[in-house]
């Protein structure tokens, strides 16, 4: 059975972050122009996709709700490796990308899952990317994160910030999406986490999600913008949108499984460039950010920088 | 056992209709700029990546011939069926972006694939994607490709045109890539082909490639080009890019078996946008063009329009 009152408090929490999130977001960039597109699921259920675009700080980015359910497809049974019959699954994801290309493009994902069986998790996270590698901006950034698992008995940062680095590893470039933040899943599934700890974490972390990146955006908002920061800016974008939709395992899970494609290609930025081969000059910012990208699978450990 | 005089023949073959096609590019848009890059394939091999940019006809393009041996992997086992130990493989692939909206990209390639255990096979296709659908251009188009696979008994154009038409659908999108072509794999894998036959149909596909661009790309070089139209152009190879990383089974197969990333990823424009939810005015061009490329997974049959 589905707990279904328990499914219901989490999609109210989970719609209260999004409203939250969207004003706080509203008040850093009073210029960001808010669309709302209300949407349902033929299969069940339905969502609320805000976008925001050519704001001040943020030039296209979005805030999605969904709360859906309905049957479990063959797909699904074999990820999830389950024999349960039904499903439901609530969440919030955002990602922004920034005008400036001194701003790191940032995304966010909560989410709850549950199937008719009585089993249930949340998964979810932060990760942040920088076009230009700051290490102290890194520290700060992964300090906001451990805060905030530092509340919460069911958060465990290193374990996160590890799981992060290998899910935001691009196996086909060698790199790094950015630098990395935390991931989890499947919390609770095990039996090891109360439901209501691990809820008040996931509403703590989104609740944070506007604030963190304002503290990682502000300073660098009004710095100049040279020719070869804003070609930089394009080729990252382009390898924003390489791991999307090459690797990203909710991304090309929802694209195949008939999610909404709106909806989860909000995630790519207005414009994305891709040039031959490109090499960086040596010693310059842009090769300087491909070293810290290549440290391969296991990150940086920022927190010691 | 391997033959490797017919794979160095194929080879052969294939790297001479590399520099032949390279010349009739050049001859066609004589302001192109030309960069090689010859590279070796730690495992085995190499290849020799000709890119194409800044031209009058061409914005970015590529001409790519690669010639590859190794050892037959888990991932490439089961893909292919087989318990064969050692593989090589060999092809000529090529994208070209136009600069003008009112030229369509173009994409083709011709591969020859074999086993130690003695099977060979080849592959390949030429397809066609306008950023605006015109009737008259793709039956022309068709057309071309039809009469290079009438001059072979090993090629029959229906089923190459069905094939490509399913093989180039996004299903994510409910969109067809473009007007589609010909596409076919395996020839001679069931014994059914003459090797010679196929090589000959191959080199005589390839060898039409830029002569069959240039009938569709050369009346509409100068055509103006309005912002709307680069708008639309940008939003073309969004989907453009979207297709070859999310579908493309030679792009996805190359990226996770460690293929050499540069040489899959040059069929990347320059430069591809994405707009939340954009929909074109009803009855503009675009929508039309939409309408063309919403026909479903078996296209239109264009010889007949």
């Amino acid at each position: 059975m589905m707990d279904t009152g328990f499914l219901k408090q989490v999609q109210s929490a989970f719609a209260g972050v999004q409203e939250a999130q969207i004003a706080a977001l509203q008040t850093f960039d009073d210029e960001v122009k808010l669309t709302r597109d209300a949407w349902d699921r033929s299969a069940g259920g339905g969502g609320d996709t805000r976008i925001l675009t050519e704001g001040r700080v943020i030039e296209k980015g979005g805030l999605n709700f969904s709360a859906v359910e309905g049957d479990v497809n063959a797909a699904l049974a074999e990820q999830l490796g389950t024999a349960a019959k039904r499903f439901a699954a609530t969440g919030v994801s955002s990602v922004l990308h920034p005008c400036n290309p001194h701003v790191p493009i940032i995304h966010m994902n909560v989410r709850y899952f549950t199937l008719d069986d009585g089993t249930w998790w949340f998964g979810g996270g932060i990760d942040l990317t920088p076009h230009y590698v700051i290490p102290a901006e890194a520290k700060a950034f992964h300090g906001d994160l451990k805060a905030v698992c530092d509340r919460h008995s069911v958060a465990d940062y290193p374990t996160f910030k590890r799981w992060a680095d290998r899910y935001f590893y691009s196996p086909h470039r060698g790199e790094s999406r950015g630098v990395g933040g935390i991931f989890f899943d499947h919390m609770g599934r095990d039996g090891a986490a109360d439901r209501s700890d691990a809820l008040a974490f996931c509403v703590d972390l989104a609740s944070q999600y506007a604030s963190i990146y304002q503290r990682r955006a502000a300073p660098f908002v009004q710095q100049f913008v040279s020719a070869d920061d804003a070609a930089w800016q394009g080729l990252r974008r382009g390898r924003y949108v390489e791991f999307n939709l090459v690797h990203d395992r909710g991304t090309r899970f929802g694209l195949v499984s008939g999610g909404r494609t709106e909806s989860i290609l909000m995630s790519l930025p207005s414009r994305a460039d891709w040039t031959y081969n490109h090499q960086p000059q040596p010693g310059s910012p842009q090769a300087e950010t491909l070293e810290w990208l290549r440290k391969g699978t296991e990150g940086v450990d920022w927190m010691s920088q």
